[in-house]
């Protein structure tokens, strides 16, 4: 795969939008390139319109007055013959199909209409992206499927063959403060496909972690072999959907996957080293790991937080997650015990830091080094229970942005890995207290996790990724 | 046991609370009674104070005017002995002992120091609840202890072994519009421990379903048996911590518990029939099953919600927690087909209500009900994947809301056990704007799950309850 078509499709000097529209022209796919910084030329083609915006429309590609690096077609499946026709006489070089309707119908009809259109782009040595997806997401080029993504750019790419899971994974990323460098969402891929684009960002100096959305490889060998690629210089994060029987009937009707056995993909995850996750949640999840922590030296976890029932429940958690939470050393515990006054607190492993909020930010003032030198432990997750008040306690967004601060003010002399959990509860006041203190320990680089079980998973295959990837 | 003793603990006439406090007296253990509704008489004793609100403070229970039903001991653990003696001396019937620093502690005086006073009660023929334990949340009676829990009265019960995961629980179920008749945090139980209040719990006309936390259990043949009596006419759910390895040291300086091994466990639930659940989140959810689902004939589920890659998903999702996606008829597609006319739209099971949220609205006035007549599923689960649109979204809060109301409406057509699923992310925006319309759904008597995981979990552990405790 030339190096030269990825910059097309990243850099295009030219986009053709066909099946521009006036309606909604901010959030529509003109009004995104314009407004999300897209430095190259857009020609908007629709023969009802003779402008959008300040645009001058086209009434077919062919009229477009130089040749178009990019095509993306928003317009019915059966006018996409002609058009792709029209691309060609135009010197299109690569065609985005977003339009759906074709093989993942599981109609006859339509499947014949998608190798039709394959063809003609085939014959016309044009490139396409899908059927039936959103394309790309490059911010640092101004190109993008939604106009709620970030404009921030980052190090994570996604190969995606859903737009809606790519929706959601960019928003649940965003919202952690992970940001993207590309992401494309190739659909039922008649022609390009997910090898292709992992063989690319295995190469990518914009990329350092790779994540993938996939029901089904069309060729499992090259499939496997673009992922090995990938490994040898970064992580790359997989979910895999259509792993039940009823989700591999649910991929085929979505993109006409052949979504292949449980068997079959354990090997490919055993084999390859690639990181198996179940859900886009988790996989913002360890993405955030390999993007804020440390890497841990193992899989011994102490726990900082509400103790009591809390603390066993959040103990088993951990070990169901794979990691180990040992007691602490006889000295540590002592020192613990020394600036944790109240009786009844426990110092093992968990340690409480406090029965309230209140005495959380204290307790990471004086405490939290003393189990960073404990040699039991690998690495630290400290949970602060918001959800145990039911957003009814007084102040407790004040009382916790003082935790949230003095945690801050204390990780950067932490040595081992540290995650904070906040777990907010279905509670209005006990979420928006809990946004506030997640956005400050997110822009101090520390990863907050919503519950102990999403950081504990986290951590987990963090660690079991095999060696590559870290942080320095 | 007898029934007079639990009448005295839910309905005391006198309440002396030993070692009540001039500070907090909203939030203490005085203003909770004062503030909760409840209706006995309130005897504050403290040496060093003459009053606490508009209420005389006793210097000693001794001087207490008359005998009193229940004394909750506010105090440091060292002084627990003399006040036991005096509460022998003034006729005290249940003392509460909340005072932590006990036999939890590991230490051996603290051992000997909770045995002393155990003897001092049981030759005095005082019952005692703990120490180390939260004790009664009975809003009907107004007695509470977290001012901050319901004041509604509803049918759950919970017997627990820890005071913050009962506060929490609470809170979650609170959240859930879930309320509670009976709660009791028993701690280390010196005297009544959980079997006892079980027992009562079985033949309370006031409980539906009873929810236990335990750590470990003194008698097991006892504790069991006490399950089975609640089992013969209510459904009892149980979060069993420190099963693991990790969990089970925690335990046992959390409770001074033997958590017993994971296979005993599997054998007592086994044989017993009670649910098992791993969180209190779980559990939670699957009360909202019993209390506001029909039950399901069966565990296929008919998926509705946002489609593609996020219906595959789910699909899988609902496979793992042990229910199936089975296809709906080839006539229930066919007729799913005429009110989804978009393009790419899935309908074969998941069924895609809508891309937007925008078009879920109108799916659930014209489709729930096709899905519902459809013989090949069991119940329904329909999600709005919220998290999709990363709270960017354009009057999100407007069209969710259009959509809870349609589902509200709907929802009391269908003949089938119906959960509606809003996943909100971890976006402020999408919180809120969910947050209206979870609200709006539970009022109308709809169970509303933070995610398709947490919805299929309850829903199948709510179906493998052997036939007890169904809604009628």
């Amino acid at each position: 795969m030339s190096q030269g078509l990825f910059d097309q499709i990243f850099h295009p000097a030219t986009v053709a939008i066909v099946g521009a529209s006036t309606n909604d022209p901010e959030t529509g796919w003109v009004g995104r390139l314009v407004n999300f910084g897209y430095r190259g030329r857009i020609y908007p083609v629709n023969p009802k319109v003779s402008e959008i915006g300040i645009l001058k429309c086209y009434p077919t590609v062919r009229d477009i007055p130089e040749p178009v690096d990019l095509a993306i077609f928003n317009i019915p499946a059966r006018l996409t013959p002609q058009i792709m026709q029209d691309c060609v006489a135009r010197g299109v070089r690569i065609a985005h199909i977003f339009t759906a309707g074709f093989s993942e119908t599981g109609k006859e009809e339509a499947s014949k209409l998608e190798a039709h259109v394959a063809e003609i782009a085939r014959a016309g040595n044009i490139r396409v992206i899908g059927p039936n997806c959103m394309g790309v997401y490059y911010p640092a080029g101004g190109l993008t499927f939604l106009h709620t993504f970030a404009r921030e750019v980052g190090t994570v790419s996604m190969v995606t063959q859903s737009g809606a899971g790519a929706t959601r994974f960019i928003h649940l990323a965003n919202d952690r403060h992970i940001y993207f460098s590309k992401v494309v969402s190739y659909g039922n891929a008649v022609d390009l496909d997910a090898p292709d684009f992992l063989e690319y960002l295995a190469e990518d100096s914009e990329t350092a972690v790779i994540t993938c959305y996939i029901e089904g490889a069309r060729d499992c060998r090259r499939f496997m072999a673009s992922v090995m690629k990938c490994l040898q210089c970064k992580p790359v994060i997989i979910l895999k959907a259509g792993l039940t029987e009823s989700g591999a009937h649910a991929a085929a009707s979505h993109t006409a996957s052949l979504a292949g056995s449980a068997m079959v993909w354990d090997g490919f995850f055993r084999q390859t080293g690639a990181i198996q996750v179940d859900s886009l949640e988790e996989m913002a999840d360890v993405v955030m790991a390999f993007l804020k922590m440390k890497s841990p030296g193992g899989r011994r976890v102490g726990i900082v937080g509400r103790g009591g029932g809390i603390g066993v429940i959040a103990t088993d958690v951990c070990e169901r997650a794979g990691l180990k939470v040992p007691p602490f050393l006889p000295e540590t515990q002592k020192q613990l015990e020394a600036v944790t006054p109240e009786a009844g607190i426990t110092v093992r492993n968990p340690v409480e830091s406090a029965r309230e909020i209140a005495g959380a930010a204290d307790f990471y003032k004086r405490g939290l080094k003393i189990v960073d030198t404990d040699p039991q432990v690998d690495c630290i997750i400290t949970h602060i229970a918001v959800d145990i008040y039911g957003g009814r306690q007084q102040d407790m967004q004040g009382e916790l942005l003082k935790a949230a601060e003095a945690l801050a003010v204390t990780a950067p002399a932490l040595t081992k890995p540290l995650a904070a959990v906040l777990s907010a509860g279905e509670h209005l006041e006990t979420f928006s207290a809990t946004h506030q203190s997640r956005e400050l320990l997110l822009k101090a680089g520390i990863p907050v996790y919503p519950s102990i079980e999403a950081a504990a998973r986290a951590i987990y295959k963090f660690r079991s990724a095999r060696g590559i990837g870290k942080n320095p």
